[in-house]
């Protein structure tokens, strides 16, 4: 048996999954943000036909996955297993698409950072020999998370300028075995594999303002970040893009300053990071803080970053979802807002 | 690479996993059960000192994973990564314990299914070479899940007879890598390899009532163990005891029937297949329809049956954890109670 893990938390995988297909699925708002070509179906109406915000959701995932398996050029009859989360109560959008979709299923929760948690598993599960084709995504919805953790939407209460927007979007990927490579390859596109993947802590900053989530899990992705470059014996610059799942604007220039604060070179963080949650919307779409929730990621990921590894645009990424270990009543018993954030790294063939 | 998958849903494991510690916490209730003798800590006050039931409950899990480290004979340290879930909304006792023992940490959800879903993910870790140490456990405590599911304890409503009762409860499981086999073995203790595992999927066989969740879940207990035999072209017999996780003593008997149904030998049934609810507690300690939740067959089989494997009482064990996909507000959209179940065999050296 190979060993594949390097220094304290980072493995390296032998067989180098390939990315296989790609789904998206994004909201109404999403759609109307700078990346709206690269996503497969934008809503017109956010409930998308259904008659609750969590259907709509869940439905949301389910065609994502589909759209990734058709990508993929196979059927749902070739997945050995499914991987996925979202932030609802008891998983209840992956759950109920679990259900629609009858392919063997592991439910993972990772607040926000779930999309490359599914895509860690996912990776691990192909590279381990115990499956030629995982399915993993993860998904968000504004108006399901608002309610949920915020206030009921109806109300139309006021957000501070810190608080971060929850990108109602589903990403779906298909990761398979490089046995199968002959069938990986669509034409004119760049093979995609990952590479390595880092599993991360929960750190605790001890933030308790539950508007100021980008705050709460910088401290995490900056611990991720340093230990798989640690790890991986790599410097920033080893990429070309180090993407953050939700920090958004305010996170990312946390980010920013905690990584220069470590020793980083700012003119290299400048021209190697960037996060998810600042490149879905435009600041003058009005979402405060920037995009967050699992399917930020999920659709930056499975939509745009992706297809530019396809063209060649990107060669070597690092995606780093963050999550925000926060409970619907966590705060109320006094509990601080700990993060978690896990990297995987993904390159052109 | 070795391809380890079997049939349609099952992986036989190359390396075959250790157990190399164990560790359980129990509430009150569950220490005056008939298996009381078998765990490390039985609360006198299912608080725990703590403030709220949700602290209790994380430090419960706490506690079980490091007793489970301890009698693994390592520290924290050696761990390489976590995977654990319960049934609180954003995992709260699970994301709460990872960030005091700040060991990186997979979050699971599979509602009662989470101990065999976090030792399948584990032992595959442990399998595919991505770790020599996997620390995996569940919890769940009876207040918590009362006054987050059903009615706020304080109520003292009552319970129809079908209704289960949730375990208070945490169990941890150190899995290791086969190359640190010489330090696994305790004197006169016999060891414990994780064999094959079945992934399964998500069966809703049309139950709304939440009070009936062993008739929720057993449809996919059957399922994923017909599954189980035929990818492995066993025998109910070839185990010397199937448990699933929580069916309770309705869901058991309904389980029997479905198999029974299914052309399995009634006496062979009988002879090798028991709950892990059903087993907890008496029914003299008004628990209706027996134990449930992930705590259930996470401390039984944490405290009893691993130890009644060391003992050589039990030499082919296939665990079935059983879990129900009810989420806090999916009944009231009308949504029915699907159920999963994942299957672990494990098997005296």
């Amino acid at each position: 048996m190979v060993y594949k893990k390097v220094g304290n938390q980072s493995v390296i995988f032998s067989e180098k999954p390939l990315i296989r297909g790609r789904g998206t699925v994004v909201g109404q708002k999403e759609g109307e943000g700078p990346l709206a070509k690269n996503f497969d179906i934008i809503l017109d109406d956010d409930m998308y036909g259904e008659k609750s915000w969590e259907k709509a959701e869940s439905k949301m995932l389910k065609e994502a996955m589909m759209k990734a398996v058709n990508r993929a050029g196979i059927t749902e009859k070739d997945i050995d297993v499914m991987l996925s989360g979202d932030l609802l109560n008891q998983l209840m959008s992956s759950s109920f698409m679990a259900r629609d979709l009858h392919i063997p299923f592991l439910g993972l929760y990772g607040a926000c950072s779930t999309m490359t948690e599914s895509l860690v598993l996912g990776s691990m599960l192909i590279d381990g020999g115990f499956a030629k084709n995982v399915l993993v995504g993860a998904s968000s919805h504004f108006c399901t998370a608002e309610r949920q953790f915020r206030m009921p939407v109806e109300h139309g209460n006021q957000r501070p300028p810190s608080a971060q927007w929850t990108a109602t979007a589903a990403g779906g990927v298909v990761v398979s075995s490089a046995s199968d490579v002959a069938l990986c390859s669509s034409a004119g596109q760049n093979r995609i594999r990952v590479e390595s993947a880092t599993v991360g802590k929960v750190i605790d900053a001890g933030i308790k303002d539950a508007n100021q989530m980008g705050a709460a899990m910088a401290p995490a992705a900056v611990d991720t970040l340093l230990n798989h470059l640690e790890d991986t014996q790599r410097s920033l610059d080893y990429y070309d893009l180090v993407a953050t799942g939700d920090l958004g604007f305010i996170g990312k220039d946390i980010m920013m300053d905690l990584l220069a604060g470590a020793g980083l070179n700012k003119k290299m963080i400048f021209s190697h990071y960037d996060d998810c949650g600042t490149m879905l919307f435009t600041k003058e779409q009005d979402v405060h803080g920037g995009g967050s929730g699992c399917g930020c990621s999920a659709c930056v990921f499975a939509g745009h970053l992706l297809k530019e590894m396809e063209q060649g645009k990107i060669k070597k990424l690092l995606l780093m979802s963050t999550g925000a270990m926060l409970s619907t009543i966590s705060p109320f018993q006094g509990e601080s807002i700990p993060g978690i954030a896990h990297a995987v790294s993904l390159e052109v063939e």
